[in-house]
């Protein structure tokens, strides 16, 4: 792929309109993250505007964490109108096996067909329909195991897929990358996976969903890696999270990448 | 107006219980913005209760970012409780301008006699009827530009306007000011408009809401300006913003307000 | 009681599962404090899967702070999967003497037999039915007046009840501990209340309620001291009592832990 570093150059000049559909716990944590790393984010999601935003926004992104009918309607608007103007949505599947109810809600959004799916092994393995062993929102499956469920899901439902963890696996189910950015401190800070996804967004605006989400995974594990310097726990690990995001410049990204072919 | 430091002195002498419906991105941040300034947050939305409940409340505030019907009645039940209890509220119509159900319930809203309106120059050009350019909830139009149309909404709809923006303002349909305090990254933390708003609730409590709502710029912009002393990007400003709001003393504010009448 | 520290202890070994139905205000902080302290937490609160999802988790809490019916309907489901599943549920009652709704709703959530109570003295008040004075979701009574209450309300409803205040108190109807631990710049961060009943829920999971309930409060209120040292105000106090919860080990809460047998 070319340099990671010009994805999110590209990103940042065009500070993508993102409308994110997310869980009550993320939403502002992904705007905040939205707005640091330099795309523009707006959080609409009731069936009433939700279709009709979607004609404006660069890019959608739809994770189901906290779900209710009423936002589902929300949530199948949202994904029509993308569709409908020609634009990628991203799905996010927050615990889609741990509830009957989140089972068919990850049924009718893949149907929707989503340009890219973020999750995490648990929740990759689950949406294939395999056997999966996540506790609550967070992953008991590692991500090697889900590279094949991964490889599956993106062949039947079209997306480019990623499964993130420690190391992140993506493919569009016949190439595919793996990304070693990232640090521990990450899965003790909630909704960053969530604020991953608005990320994915805004890279994917206007450019190739597998590249521009290996160069999303890249950059979003590096800011981590950074901040991680000098933090003393979660909570000041999150402020400096921001502060690298923010920072981090193409260059940066071109030099601290850690993503090959997969 | 009197010295505006003797309005964040009444307002911390009164403390008082702000009534705030806002959207799901900006409630923690908001409850936090105002318990650093002095006041008390409460966030009582749903129909049910948010119409008794103004009657308990010293202000309220009514912000549309995240609206959903069943919201829209909550707004309407808290913002005719408040006009039955001669307590101000005051109108936050986050982009108002971007879908048919936004502009619906920012005409529903002005027609309920809000104290004040508080808005970006897109949010204020689409409330007052003209052409704004918003992009999601950011204003693409400048204060300048939206001056004109704030003297306009204020002398129409009998209340105190504010566009804030690099440079705010704040009119009353005949005298005005004029705000210089604020920082280039204010923007870039999330929901600090919609703060804004709040704080503004909060000064206007028992004040007159022209130079009360003044007061609240000044105050809040330089905030903003000490918190950006040391910060190295969005995540430590939003901390060192927080602090700032605790800090500043009333004589802080005297020496630092940016206020000329417009 | 045994050690504070060992509770401290089998929780983070036990990881457990807590299902947190929280307002819209906490639910960042709530999890992040949960993650923080060495605990797994999950937002579920729709009527359509919160009482199945109550059988997966080890605890679940339910703080009504900004409710609506269809969220009354998920919290009664959960609370009622918690009751079939035999698992612990701790009950936040927000402002519950502030407005009709949530009165009505204090009284059905009580029915459903929660093991732990948490709230200000005006909540515990208003729950015994006794008058309380609280203001919006601030306590305007004492611990100390709300004691009586609070034995009188375990008494009657069979679950531990916990007042906090700058003095904790905790009960199971016939013994009882005092808690010291906490700072005065706690009550300036929203949602600390809130995050305090999921720790609760955490540390009941498995472990004797009284007991387990006495040693949260007392390394809740640790962690605020620790992170009092050098704060500069409620925005870096915030940052550092995430810190703090993720480094105090066992022994520092054996060390700092001041609680006596009421």
């Amino acid at each position: 792929m070319d340099r990671c570093g010009s994805y999110l150059e590209t990103m940042r000049s065009n500070a993508p309109l993102v409308q994110c559909i997310t869980n009550f716990v993320a939403m502002n944590t992904v705007a905040n993250v939205l707005l640091a790393a330099g795309a523009s984010p707006a959080m609409v999601h009731d069936a009433e505007e939700s279709g009709e935003f979607a004609g404006i926004a660069q890019a959608v992104t739809i994770n189901m964490g906290t779900p209710s009918p009423r936002w589902l309607e929300g949530m199948e608007a949202a994904a029509q109108g993308a569709m409908a103007a020609g634009r990628p949505w991203v799905l996010d599947p927050v615990a889609v096996g741990a509830t009957a109810f989140r089972r068919d809600i990850g049924a009718r959004l893949l149907a929707l067909k989503p340009g890219v799916i973020r999750g995490n092994a648990s929740e990759i393995l689950a949406l294939a329909g395999a056997a999966a062993r996540g506790k609550g929102a967070d992953s008991a499956d590692s991500v090697s195991e889900a590279e094949e469920a991964a490889l599956r899901l993106a062949q039947s439902s079209g997306a480019v897929v990623a499964v993130t963890g420690p190391m992140d696996f993506v493919t569009d189910g016949k190439r595919g990358f793996r990304c070693a950015n990232g640090h521990a401190l990450m899965p003790k800070v909630t909704a960053l996976g969530c604020s991953l996804t608005g990320v994915v967004g805004a890279f994917v605006a206007g450019q190739p969903p597998l590249e521009a989400t290996a160069a999303a995974l890249a950059f979003f594990g590096l800011a981590g890696e950074e901040a991680a310097r000098g933090a003393e726990g979660p909570g000041s690990f999150q402020v400096a999270f921001l502060d690298a995001l923010h920072r981090l410049s193409p260059e940066d990204l071109d030099r601290g990448a850690r993503l090959e072919a997969a």
